[in-house]
Parts: structure tokens; C-alpha cells; sequence
């Protein structure tokens, strides 16, 4: 079995014999419910390329500590991906972020479609991206990913459009599209966007406004995917053609 | 929108003109649930390549007609490609199915790994098959597809090895195994199988099982995927280098 993986806030400058804390919500929930105890081995993450590997000393109420014993980072894998994810109806949109993150998105963007059924406003907006972010996270922790994805706040088109700015690939999924996939260089370094849209497929204007910004209009096969498929289906296809999955 | 599509038992010898009838709980379901009246277009599909579309003429009970206007047909899309799914835990089976009936999958075997936490045994064996074969029914409905995938009966490991005889291409997925992705050479045509494990991993035993069939174990990439998403992100990956993708 492999060792469970504890997010802290930072591992910066910690080192091999240094006694790391972990505290909140993620040692209670290591502590009251998975029963984590002293002598115990675990895997601490920044989520941000650092890993610590140790013994908890000690175990408290809300707290346990770890004599660290060894520590590792990695640079991002590259190419980076971004989703740029159509909210989705129900629950699909955790389900996406949760595929998202094992597949290995750098970063996701909640994007407020013309046809997305769901509507995020107001104190929803926030709520809904917490738990897009929390959801992201247990998934890290799961996939044990070294970098955690990034979920952004709810963009416009507008926003999508700017954020392709750069990047050295960026595709939207559509299945009118002319482009076949097969057809796109896939960078092996830098990065890359790609853009799902909802259910009620894209608008006239979105597709417009991506074309100006560069966003090149792909179709991945004759097959017709959900929303919260097409973008772990598009990410595995992209890598696939990559050193990351070499 | 997409015309709504209709599953009946044979298309076989339907030409442009007759009237075909569907009945039973796909009838029920259109009439009752769905309020299908009479002048409403609509699309039959006998999940075997051949699609006709046409008028509903009359609705009754539990039956509506159709005269069809437009009959065509497909082959199967090559390669094809069968996924072996090691049964997950809870409703991540049917999730799998669905999303693997998207992507394009020509066959679903249920497989019983020594590690699946879930057991289907006796009459539940029946039912769950069942329940996988409707999930993905309705998955291929929603996604347009013309050949619907089989789900065959709950396999062995014995059964697995034997069923890849004459594979062009059979690959099990395993995180630590030497081959990477990219060296695959994927056939254009033929067929493949794909052997997605359990949560808990292959044992020595199947891993030695598949490797005297002549199944290649494979790894996707540095990431840690779910069962229920490995197959889906394979697959997208496995097609993404084939025509089917082009």
C-alpha cells in the first residue's frame, strides 16, 4: 500500500531531521478519523513539488507532528495544461475536476458558457469554486500528484480568450470543427489550453471570439462526449503525444 | 438539437416508406416521459450500424410508429477496441461504462480481479451485468452512436488471457511497468484490448497470466488514475493515434 499523503501549507527550507507540524482540518481528519498514530509513516506535500517522507512523533487533538527523514521536489511537468472547463450540469463538474487533476492539469478555469445550464453568481460563485478547489485537492492527494492543480475563479469568454495568450497550444474542443486532431503539433515543453465547452455545445460568438485569440477549433474523433468526459479524454489524447508520457 | 434516438431490435431490410413500430419500456419512455407525439422526428437505431430516421405517425400505450424517410448504414469503426474493466468499487463501474461508451469502445468485459473489492457472484452477477449493459445502452443512445458496445458476461482472468488471443494489440495498464505509452505502435485497423485493473492493483499472478498471452504491460504516464478513468484516458490516448481520430 502506498503511504498517505498530508497537504501543509509549505516545506520550504525544511530538511531531513526537522519536526514538521501539520494542523486544521487535515490533521483532524488524519487523527479522529483515519487514526493516524506516533511511528507512523506518512508523505507530507506542499503541492507545490515538495515532498517530505517521515515518522509522526506525536499526535494531538487538531495536530500531529513529523521527524522528517527525507525530502524531494520535482520541477511542473511539462507541457503545463490549463482546462478551461464549461460548467457542467449537477454534480458532473466535481466529477471533471476530479479527472482533471489525476490526469494531470496544471490548472482548471470554471468558464461561464453561453449554454452552461449551471449558473454560478453571487456567493454561489465563491462556494462553488471552493469546492471545485477542495475537490481538486483530495484528488491531488489520491493521484498523488507533486503540483496541485489551480483552480481559478469563474472566467467570461472574454477572459478565456485573454488567458490564450502565450500559450504555446490552444484548442477548443468542437465536433464541427474542420481540424482533426491528428493534425495538431503537440508542444513537448511550454503550454498548453484546452477548452471544453457545455452541453448545449458553443456559440457562434464564443467559437468567434476564441478564433481571434488564437484558440484553434479541434474535433477529437466522430464520437460524441459529455462535457465532463471530453476534457480527460482530450488532456490523456494531448500527453499522449508528449515526452510526459514517454 | 439533436433528434432524439430510438433503440429497436433490428433495422435489418427497413427501406425509405415502411412504418416500423416501437414498442416496450423504449416506447413507454418516449410516449409517457418524453410526451413524443405524432409529426415529431426522430431517429431509430438498431445499435448494429443501421439508422433510420423519420416521422412518428402514430402513439399508442406502450408503442409509437414511425415511417422512416432516410435509411443508412455504417460499419463498425476499426480498430476496435474491447475494454477489459477489473469491477470497481461502487457505482465506478457504471461510470466507466458510460464514459468507455462514449469514447468509442466496441466491447465491455466485466472482469474479476483478485484485488476488486467488489464480488459479483450468483444472481447478482446476472444484475449487475445487466446494469452495465443498460448504462451503457442509454450512453450510446446519448452519444449518437451507431454500433452500441456489448458488455459481455463477468470474466475470469483465465477467460481475459484467452480473450486476447488474435488481439492486433493487447496492453495492460500498470504504473510501474517499463514500456511506456508512446512505444506503442497502435494498429489502424484490427482490433485491441485494453485490461484496466482494480483499485487495489494487479497481483503478480495476473500481471504473469496476461504477460504469457502476450499482453504488453504498459504505463500511461507519471500520474496516478483511477480505475474508472484509466480506460477512458487509454483509450482517448490509444485513438488519438489511430484514423479513427482523424
Amino acid at each position: 500500500m502506498s503511504l498517505p499523503v498530508h497537504l501543509v501549507p509549505s516545506l520550504s527550507g525544511v530538511a531531513a531531521g526537522d519536526v514538521v507540524e501539520v494542523t486544521g482540518d487535515e490533521a483532524h481528519h488524519a487523527v479522529a478519523v483515519r487514526r493516524l498514530r506516533a511511528g507512523s509513516r506518512v508523505v507530507l506535500t506542499d503541492g507545490s513539488g515538495t515532498r517530505a517522507e517521515g515518522l509522526v512523533a506525536d499526535t494531538g487533538k487538531r495536530v500531529f507532528s513529523v521527524t522528517v527523514a527525507e525530502v524531494a521536489t520535482l520541477p511542473p511537468a511539462e507541457p503545463s495544461v490549463t482546462v478551461v472547463q464549461a460548467l457542467p450540469k449537477g454534480d458532473r463538474g466535481e466529477l471533471a475536476v476530479e479527472m482533471l487533476t489525476e490526469i494531470g492539469a496544471a490548472a482548471i478555469v470554471p468558464w461561464a458558457a453561453s449554454r452552461s445550464v449551471a449558473v454560478w453568481r453571487g456567493e454561489r460563485a465563491a462556494k462553488s469554486q471552493a469546492k471545485w478547489a477542495a475537490t481538486a485537492r483530495e484528488a491531488a492527494k489520491q493521484a498523488r500528484r507533486w503540483w496541485f492543480p489551480e483552480v481559478a475563479p469563474l472566467a467570461t469568454t472574454a477572459e478565456v480568450a485573454g488567458l490564450v495568450a502565450g500559450a504555446d497550444l490552444a484548442v477548443v474542443l468542437h465536433e464541427a470543427a474542420a481540424l482533426p486532431f491528428v493534425a495538431l503539433e503537440v508542444p513537448s515543453t511550454g503550454s498548453v489550453v484546452v477548452v471544453v465547452g457545455p452541453e448545449g455545445g458553443l456559440t457562434d460568438d464564443e467559437l468567434a471570439a476564441f478564433d481571434e485569440a488564437g484558440v484553434r477549433a479541434v474535433r477529437l474523433g466522430a464520437e460524441v462526449l459529455r462535457t465532463s468526459t471530453a476534457g480527460v479524454a482530450a488532456v490523456a489524447a494531448l500527453l499522449s503525444h508528449t515526452p510526459r508520457w514517454s
